[in-house]
């Protein structure tokens, strides 16, 4: 294991800042002392695609390419047309890193309000598809603005795309104690996207006997994130879908305050990418209300990706730990639960 | 008012049967003296596709034509390949007869368990599109079954198809006492389908000043489901978005026993189709187990769609009081609800 992190930080809007600061905090407490960490910031988001019109230039693209990772606060602001964000930076990172594995754990931590009555005992992981599906970005709008217009959008699916992430996803599932793995797709109406993704599966599923599997249309998916969610250990599920299901998942486990992702590229030829699930919320921005909890947790991951397997674990036991201990009632400042995890680690 | 009613009945799979009957002892007891209800049933679903091979042929697409409307109770069972049935026979209906109000109603009846912690005051209707978006059947697969294969779905949206579901919409809003219209889309990746609903929202929203709107992505959607569904009063939204929400709706609201549908063409060319949300349930069809609430709260929304607000309205108001006195902890057969409704119309 390397002991040096070069680590690219991408702010970006709203909360951004404020919560990969925190995130910072706890990564330096967190690490060896011999592990030498440098950071470098990108000034990118809303604010300078006002000043410069840029979304993410090659010339950033390619010096991000040269990072052990990234971690990456929120895109998007009300000021700038939906999409041109999001398509322009996030995405494009995602789909340029080819990002494959977008990992989102879920579990319900001590002490914290889920809307759920009974409180069910949640923990699952989705491995949502990264690089593929409706977020390709195919598609297009003919006679645009006129009352005989069409728009269409494209979910492309490839056997080489599918195969990977549900390979991941069995491993994933195989390294667990519970060994469980549901596919949730869409296949009675997405036949043909839907049949790829069934056969794919059943077919990987041969090769791990010791992995039990399920199948549910994403409709149904939502009912038991709802009524049995501790059914699930581990998900596989296409882009849209996943993105979808991870913002329930995180509703139910006590709100996007809390939820972390990683946007992995296994093979290690592209840096991978962490970040809270949650958005910017400008209007909660610069107030040290946001919850930096979920950046925090994706340090973890980001740390569990490079191979601090311990420091990654210290954070996810500090940050269940203060959970557990803190006054509920009580509202935090986003530095002080950042000085509370950082203290802890 | 027409005071006859032609009815064509769908039984279908599972505990299709079972429903569809308690729906139809509700209708009858609800019903007029004077109104004469004639019904003709239809053999369609798993075992006539077994039994010829036929989803859905077109001398009986034609004889359903002269109906006054459709009840249909479910479709699709383990042993037919998945999406035989749902596409050959169900969406085939919902397509060959323009049904592009798909009318999904979400109410947290009194005394009815929801998974939701402080039972919310929940009282909403998605209305979803039915006849475009990604249910088009539009896509395919190259190279299908290799390694190298690419499988596509399209998403197939039009100005005419967009305006026409926003505008009922609008007037269902109106119409409400909260007047409130939230627009679902995901017009932040999905931008050529996004511009097109959430631009055509704007425009007819400048017709409508007493309504106010909102917009939100899906996934952000799924967090107010479960966090704050009290905040919605009628929801707009396309085919898959749809079918995603009103599930998880059903399930805040009590479950899937209870949700009602209606497949509606508004311009009255041809008969709307009403149903349970529910699927086929073969694992407990044939045991009197099934909750056949929401196939009657189906045939209230046919009533009323016919015209025939009061009894629709007696049939409702008969739901919510027999919910509300029962004994919560004995379960009841399928029979014994039926009966119980079919009394107190
Ligand atoms: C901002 C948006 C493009 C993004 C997505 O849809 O993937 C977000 O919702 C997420 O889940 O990370
Ligand atoms: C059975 C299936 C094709 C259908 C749909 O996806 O529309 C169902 O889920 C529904 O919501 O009515």
């Amino acid at each position: 294991m390397s002991r040096s992190i070069d680590l690219a930080v991408i702010p970006g809007d709203g909360i951004g800042q404020e919560v990969v600061a925190q995130g910072l905090k706890v990564l330096n407490a967190v690490l060896p002392q011999d592990v030498k960490l440098e950071t470098r910031e990108y000034d990118l988001g809303a604010q300078r695609w006002h000043r410069t019109g840029d979304t993410l230039p090659d010339a950033e693209l390619d010096a991000l390419k040269n990072h052990d990772a990234i971690l990456l606060g929120a895109i998007g602001d009300p000021s700038v047309p939906s999409g041109v964000l999001e398509r322009g930076l996030l995405l494009k990172l995602r789909f340029a890193f080819d990002h494959f594995i977008n990992l989102r754990p879920s579990k319900l931590f001590p002490n914290t309000a889920t809307p759920l009555a009974g409180r069910p005992d949640i923990d699952f992981v989705v491995v949502r598809e990264g690089t593929e599906g409706p977020y390709t970005g195919n598609g297009g709008s003919l006679r645009t603005g006129t009352p005989a217009e069409v728009a269409t959008e494209v979910s492309v699916n490839t056997a080489y795309g599918v195969e990977r992430v549900v390979r991941d996803a069995f491993e994933r599932a195989a390294a667990r104690p519970r060994k469980k793995l549901t596919l949730v797709h869409k296949n009675n109406v997405l036949v043909y996207a839907g049949h790829l993704w069934k056969n794919t599966f059943d077919r990987v599923a041969a090769e791990y006997p010791q992995v039990s599997t399920d199948y549910l249309h994403v409709d149904a998916a939502t009912i038991f994130f709802v009524t049995q969610p501790e059914r699930f250990d581990v998900i596989v599920t296409d882009n849209l879908f996943g993105d979808i299901l991870t913002d329930l998942a995180a509703a139910v486990t006590g709100g996007i305050g809390l939820a972390a992702s990683g946007n992995i590229n296994p093979t290690g030829a592209f840096p991978s990418m962490f970040e809270p699930v949650h958005g910017s919320a400008p209007d909660i921005a610069g107030q040290g209300k946001a919850d930096p909890t979920a950046t925090i947790l994706s340090v973890a991951l980001l740390l569990r990706h490079l191979g601090y397997d311990a420091e990654a674990t210290r954070i996810e036991d500090a940050v269940s730990a203060d959970l557990a201990e803190r006054d509920g009632s009580a509202a935090r400042t986003t530095d002080e639960i950042g000085d509370a995890l950082a203290v802890r680690v």
